[in-house]
């Protein structure tokens, strides 16, 4: 089996991130031409169509590619991506004429759930207080209502897909009661994780004692939550947000967060980098941190071999993994 | 079965915190009378005598009791303390001489395990850094090393303790390989917990991405951990101590810790309240919580059940759960 030439549209630091500890795959990584993503969409055809290449492997930052495309480049048969949402990469278009297209599945959602982990954890433990006490002022007395224990409690998850799965799977010694809302789902999967399957987002909101916000973006989900929701929230409960900003009506959020009743960590926000000022800022209820819920540092070159894992199935004629069809393409975040 | 008068050296806001949320046991918590340990030893002993107590119950606050506490009250049998430590409370002769002691045993180790578990994932995660970018500075991005995975790394354990095999348990979901140091404890709790034993200290700080201290005070292990073990933590690895403040040398760790180049996390000191000076405070590579490694608000009935229950079987005659012999006094954190 012979690899054909892959063109790479990806920045130097990228494609590095992603490829540097990688060190099997020799002969696939000698085939890939990468062609700097701040050149035009005409130069990323004019390379694609000199190598002739059936392969063009895409991610954060990537020449975004019209229509046209698989007219423009008659060789392609096969859009690589190393990373999640390509919504903004590509038109639906091109995969209903035949475009295979792959991203990074689920391989870091265990490295997004432990985020999501993380957050909950931080708001139990009252982490923003905590800093600014120790750090800022050099005290040593909390002074938002003393720490509680995840252990035992229930929580409630909006959004049911791979990350959410995988979240379960990290509270399982917390003994939680674990329920979550997502239509779509079918109850063999809710039943594998041992989860309840909530009816309706208001009884998921004032039945348990930790929120975790993971359900995709689409126009449905846009706004979704906003006050009548977060009002739901019980006094000392915890709403966490490790998905998408914009399914949050941020100011609703600023507005129920403000009144220090409730415990919020977030990792996403409606605009980001957030505002820097945000009324969330400086709430000692509200833990925040830069969307870092993707794939840590030292995880990010799982992402790389998954990649060329499926460059190699491709090659060999054998079934891919993480393919996006329309379907997927419209469940996308 | 009839309960005898019980005599309980605990402060109101105390005895409150342990006994408030507690709905069984009536007929025991009718028999308490309470006595305020802001009143002298004299005092106690006059109302044990006046009551014939032969059970007194004891925690945080309460009265010390000499050496010649059962000439001074010859109806006591039974020392029910709802808390952990209690060397300060009692002279080992006193045990040495029949008095029954029992504490709150393993009742509160996952909740420990758990604020452990956070400090881990809060150095992970850079928490301390991430509270001053968004909260103070306002802005965005992390201005220390990008945060790191707990999945499928190396963690090593300084104690193996109740606690500690709690934490293994936690850590389960993150297929973490674990190894712990206690010579003490027997090999079939290591293979219960499927943790591996590490032979030297030394090697257990050099060989893993996270050390935590669990280990408990002695005069043993007073200032253990100093600058020659804290050397041994790799460039970006991870110190948690969630045990005892004093096995630490900790200026030898203040020195470590400000060369920035570990992720520390710290429940607890050599002084505590940590001096409003501490060099430890204000470093954004060290996380620092003011000792909540103890039962969280919302879990602490669970101690004042398990001593309820200890005090019903003392009155049927049956096994008591967590009784301190000499050896358990001895090795007391």
């Amino acid at each position: 089996m012979k690899i054909t030439p892959i063109i790479a549209s990806l920045s130097k630091p990228t494609y590095k991130q992603f490829f540097r500890d990688i060190t099997e795959y020799h002969e696939i990584l000698s085939q890939i031409h990468p062609v700097d993503p701040e050149l035009s969409y005409a130069y990323l055809v004019e390379q694609i169509n000199a190598y002739r290449a059936e392969v063009l492997l895409t991610g954060w930052g990537s020449v975004s590619l019209p229509e046209s495309f698989l007219q423009d480049c008659p060789t392609i048969r096969y859009v690589c991506h190393i990373t999640g949402e390509l919504r903004w990469l590509l038109p639906r278009s091109l995969i209903q004429d035949g475009l295979l297209v792959t991203n990074w599945g689920s391989v870091i959602s265990d490295n997004v759930a432990e985020a999501a982990l993380f957050l909950i954890l931080a708001c139990c433990r009252r982490a923003a207080n905590a800093v600014m006490t120790m750090h800022i002022r050099h005290g040593w007395d909390l002074n938002v209502e003393p720490p509680v224990s995840l252990l035992d409690k229930r929580v409630g998850i909006h959004g049911f897909g791979n990350v959410a799965q995988q979240l379960t799977l990290l509270l399982k010694p917390f003994r939680c009661s674990i329920s979550a809302y997502s239509p779509p789902v079918p109850d063999a999967i809710f039943e594998a994780f041992s989860t309840k399957r909530e009816t309706s987002l208001e009884h998921l909101f004032e039945a348990n004692d930790v929120i975790v916000e993971l359900e995709a973006f689409t126009n449905h989900t846009e706004r979704l939550v906003g006050k009548s929701l977060l009002d739901r929230v019980r006094p000392g409960g915890v709403f966490v947000n490790a998905g998408r900003g914009k399914v949050v009506c941020e100011q609703d959020l600023e507005e129920v967060a403000s009144r220090g009743i409730i415990f919020v960590g977030l990792d996403v926000f409606s605009q980001e980098p957030l505002l820097p000022d945000s009324p969330l800022r400086g709430l000692e209820n509200v833990f925040l941190t830069p969307h870092f819920a993707g794939p840590t540092a030292d995880r990010i070159s799982l992402c790389g071999k998954h990649a060329l894992a499926n460059i190699l199935a491709y090659h060999l004629g054998d079934p891919l993994d993480s393919v996006i069809g329309v379907s997927e393409y419209d469940r996308m975040t």
